[in-house]
C-alpha cells in the first residue's frame, strides 16, 4: 500500500525509549478512537535502547480532532512511555523548496515526478546560482529565484534564500545537485529538513570531485547517496544509496553521465519517503519504513 | 533482527478476515501475558480482504506454556475475529527432507549454510535418484537414500519416500534440483511445505529446459525462482525470484553455468524465511514477512 | 569510450559467415587507409555460424571519401567474405519519431537525455493518438502531430504517419508507450527499425495489461523490455531488459508506478545502442557491441 | 564463448604503447600461421596512453610451437610496437594456493566451483594460520598445510609458506579470508599474483573491521571487494567489486551473514578472470576482459 490515494489518512511517528507493551498501547488507542490503521510498522533498536514506530490511518470514522489527538494521546500513552512524537495529516502536505545548480537532471526528475502524480509534497519554489533552471521552472509553473552567490557574498545570499524559506513556510529544503556549500549556520536551522544528493557511495569519495576520485581508484562500481545534510560535509544520516556497474571502457565522462541514472533514482527516492514521513532518525542514521 | 539468535522465542502467525482492531487485541493479549516483543509485521491484502500477522516475541518472562496459549489465544482472541492462527518455537525446529538429483551445486550451498549456522531447520535426510551426492551427504553427516526412479516403478519410489519422509515426521521437503516430477497424490500429502527451485522467472520458461527455451529467445536476463509445489507444474506460490545479466557472447552452457548462482540464493533465501516462519500463503501468492 | 565527442568518425558494421582471417583483413584494410580505431569489438555465433564486427574510427586522416569507400571496400574485402555491411557516419546522425501516447514518462526520458547531450540523434517530431504531449512536445521544440485513431479508420491513421515519417525520411520509430498495434503492413515498412517498450519481462506477460498480469501471479520481480517490432507482438529482437524487486506490499498501482522507472531504463538504452550503430541482428536475437 | 571448453587454445595478451595498426598486425600474424580466432579484445586508455589486448584461438591447425611463437611473434610484430607480451596456453594451467583463516565461505566456495568443473585453474594447496579448514581440504583431496602465526614469529610462518608456494611452483596466491597481514616482502615477491577479498566496497571501510564501521556509518548497501595485493592494505588494483542492500533492520550480524554472499561471489569472479588471463593491469587499474 505504498502508492498514494485520495483518501484523507493520519501519521503518528514515535521515537521512545524501549519498554514493553507500546505497540500495544499505542494500538489499543487509535482502535478505541474508531482509527482503522492502513499501515504500522515498527522498529527497536538494539544498540540504542530506542523504540521506532510509524503507524497510519484513514481518518474516516475517526473520532479525534488534531487538536484532541495532541491532549488525548500525550496523556493517555505518550508521557507514560517518555515518547517524542508528531502527527502528519495528508491533508497538510509538506511544503517543497528545490535547490539547483547547472546540473538539472534530478530537478527535471523530481518535477515529473510530481507531475505524474507519484511525488507527494506542495512544491512551492525554485532556487539556483544559475539562470539556467528557470526555462524548466516555467515548464512546470514554478516560481524561479536566482540568487547568484558570489565568492564573498555569501551571506548575503544565504539571508535572501532564508527569507524566501520562511516566507513561504518551507517545511522541506531538497538540495538536487546544488554545487554550493550552506553554511552550517543555515543548516542548523533546517535540521533533518535538507536532503542532499552525493555523486559517490559515501563515505566513499566524499567532498569535490567524487567521480575524479572514483575514476582515480578504478571502482568497479559508481554510486550515489542521498542523505540529511548535517554542519560536517557529506557525513549526515544516510537515506538511501545506490550504485551501478562501469568498467575499464568507461571514461570519466561515461561515469558522469551514467552517474546521473543513480543520482536522480536516490534522491527522488528520499525525498518521497520524506514527505510519506517514513524516514526517522536515530543518531547518524535512519530508519526508513518502506 | 534477522540474524538467529540463541534465545528461546515464539511465532504467532495468523491468516483473518479483515477487521479492525486486531493488532490491538494481538499485542495486547500478548503484553498482557509478559511476552517481549521481538519482531512484529503485518499485512492487509485489498483484493482478498484479509489480514495476516507474523509476531515474534522472546519467552523469557512470558506466562503461557504452549498448551495454555492454545486455548486462552483461542478463546480470547482467535475465534471472535475468525483467525486461522499457529504458534512456532524456537525449540522446535522444522524438520527438512532434502531431495536432489545430479546438479548439486542447490545441495551444496544449503549443507554450507547449515554448517556456518546461518540457515535454522533440523536437516533429518538426503533423497536421491542418483548416487552422486552420497559423499557430499557423508561429509555434512547426513543420512543418504538412493532410490532410484524408472520409468514403470514411479508409484514404488514415491511409496519408499514417503515411508522415510513419515518416519522422519519431516515438515519440509525442499527440491535442490531434483529432476523428477513428484505425482499430485504425493505433492497433495505435503501442501505448501514442498519447495522447489525451478531455473527460470516464473512465468517465463515453465516446463522442461528453460535454459534452452531463454537461449532461443535471446532474453538479456536470466532467472530463477522458488516457490511451493502444486499439482499444476511450476504453477506454485512463488517465494523468491532473482535474476542475472546475460550477453550475446553467452552461449547456452553460460546460461547452465551462471545460473547455478541464481537457482541457489533464490532456493537458500525461500528455504530459510520459510524455516523462520516468514512465509504465509494468500492464494496463489505469498506474503514474505522479512 | 561510451560518451560521445566532437570527433567525426565512421562506424563499419558486418555480417557474415563465419570464416578465419576477416578480422585481420578488415583491420589490415583500415590501417592501410589511414584509419585510426576508436573501438572495435567482433562476435561469432556458434549456432548460426555467422560473425559480426563493429570498428568505430576517427576520420581525420582517413583517405577514403564514404563513396570511395563503399566501392574500394567491396571489391577487396566484403566480396571475397560474402559480407554484409554498412558505413554510418557520425557526420548523418538517425533521424527519429517518438510515437506515444497517454503516459508520458518515457517520451519525458528520451526528450531531457536528448537535452542534456548523453542520447544521440536528430529528433524531427512526436506523434501521439492523444493531444497530452503537445507541451512536452513545446517544451523541447519538437513539432507534435496528434493524429488520433479511431477504431474504425486506423488504415487512414497510419496513412497519415506513414506520410510524416516519410516526409522527414525517418530512419527510426520509437514507441514511447504507444498504445494503438500497428498493422503488420506498417512494420514490415520499418523491418528492425521499430524499437518498442513492453512493460513486463518478456515472454512474460506478453500482451495487454502485463502489470495486471504480473500482479495476479504474485511474482516477486517485475520488468520491462525493449525490442524491434515485428509481425507477431511482443515477439521481436529483444534489445534490452530490467528488472525491479517488488513485494506483498506492493499493489497493482506500484507496479504501475515503479514499473515506469524500468521502462524508461531500457527504453533508453536500447534507443542510444541503435542511434550509436551498436545493436546487430542476428536471427530473432540481438548482439549489442556496449 | 565463456565457458570453458576442452579444446587447447592459446591466449596473447599484449600491453603497449598505443599506435595505429596494431590489431591490424596481431591479428594478421595469427591468420598468416592459422589460428582460428575464438574470442578477442582490446582496448585503448586515453589517460595513459596504453593499449592493451588479449586474443585466444583454438591451438587446432596453428603453426607455431610455443618456443617458435616466442621468437617470431617478438620479431614480426612485438619489437615494432615495443610491446609487452606473453602468451598462456590451456595446457598449462596456473597453479592455485588457497589461504584461509577461520571463515570457510570463500575456500568452499571456490572447492564447490573447482568441482562442477566451472573454476579452471591447477588447485595444488590449502594454507591456513587455524587447523578448521582441514576437514573441507580432505573432502576436496587438497593438501592442507596448518601454519599458525604467532605474533612474535610471523616471519618464519611466511618462510615456511614461501618454501611450500616455491616447492609447488605456485603462480596464483587466493587469500580466501585469510586474517594475517602478509609483510611487503612476501607481497612484494607475487606481484600482481595475489588476490585478496576484502569484506568492504573499497575505499569505503579499508582496514579492520569493515562490517563494524559501514554499521557504525548506517549506509544502505554493504559490499565486497576482490583486489590484487599490495604492499599498502587494501590499495591494490581492484578486480570486481559488489554490493549487497541493508536496511535498519539488519544488526551487525546480519551484515556479517549477509556480507558472505557477496566476498564469495566477487571473490570467485576475480580469481576465474585472473585464471582465464582475462585481468590486466594498467597502473593501479584493472583491465577485465570478459
Amino acid at each position: 500500500m505504498k502508492s498514494m490515494s485520495a483518501r484523507q489518512s493520519a501519521i503518528l511517528l514515535v521515537d521512545a525509549p524501549d519498554a514493553r507493551g507500546q505497540v500495544a498501547e499505542v494500538s489499543g488507542f487509535l482502535y478505541r478512537n474508531g482509527a482503522n490503521i492502513l499501515e504500522a510498522d515498527q522498529h527497536r533498536d538494539d544498540l540504542s535502547g530506542r523504540f521506532f514506530m510509524r503507524v497510519e490511518w484513514d481518518l474516516e470514522g475517526f473520532r479525534l480532532s488534531p487538536s484532541e489527538f495532541a491532549s488525548v494521546f500525550g496523556r493517555e500513552v505518550a508521557e507514560r512511555f517518555r515518547m517524542t512524537w508528531r502527527v502528519e495529516y495528508s491533508s497538510r502536505p509538506l511544503r517543497v523548496a528545490l535547490f539547483v545548480s547547472r546540473h538539472l537532471h534530478c530537478l527535471s526528475d523530481l518535477l515529473h515526478r510530481r507531475q505524474t502524480g507519484e511525488m507527494p509534497g506542495d512544491f512551492r519554489l525554485i532556487v539556483s546560482n544559475h539562470p539556467g533552471a528557470a526555462a524548466l521552472a516555467g515548464f512546470h509553473g514554478l516560481p524561479f529565484h536566482c540568487i547568484e552567490v558570489a565568492p564573498d557574498a555569501k551571506e548575503a545570499a544565504e539571508r535572501r534564500q532564508l527569507e524566501l524559506l520562511e516566507a513561504e513556510r518551507i517545511d522541506l529544503v531538497v538540495l538536487a545537485r546544488y554545487m554550493q556549500i550552506l553554511s552550517p549556520a543555515f543548516v542548523d536551522r533546517w535540521p533533518r529538513r535538507i536532503i542532499n544528493v552525493h555523486h559517490s557511495f559515501l563515505p566513499a569519495f566524499s567532498g569535490a570531485k567524487p567521480y575524479h576520485a572514483a575514476f582515480e581508484r578504478g571502482v568497479k562500481l559508481i554510486g550515489a547517496t542521498a542523505h540529511y545534510a548535517t554542519e560536517v560535509l557529506d557525513d549526515g544520516p544516510i537515506i538511501e544509496q545506490e550504485v551501478l556497474r562501469v568498467s575499464h571502457r568507461d571514461q570519466l565522462e561515461d561515469f558522469v553521465e551514467e552517474g546521473r541514472d543513480v543520482e536522480r533514482l536516490v534522491l527522488s527516492r528520499a525525498v518521497r519517503w520524506h514527505l510519506e514521513h517514513r524516514v526517522l532518525v536515530s543518531g547518524n542514521k535512519t530508519v526508513v519504513f518502506r
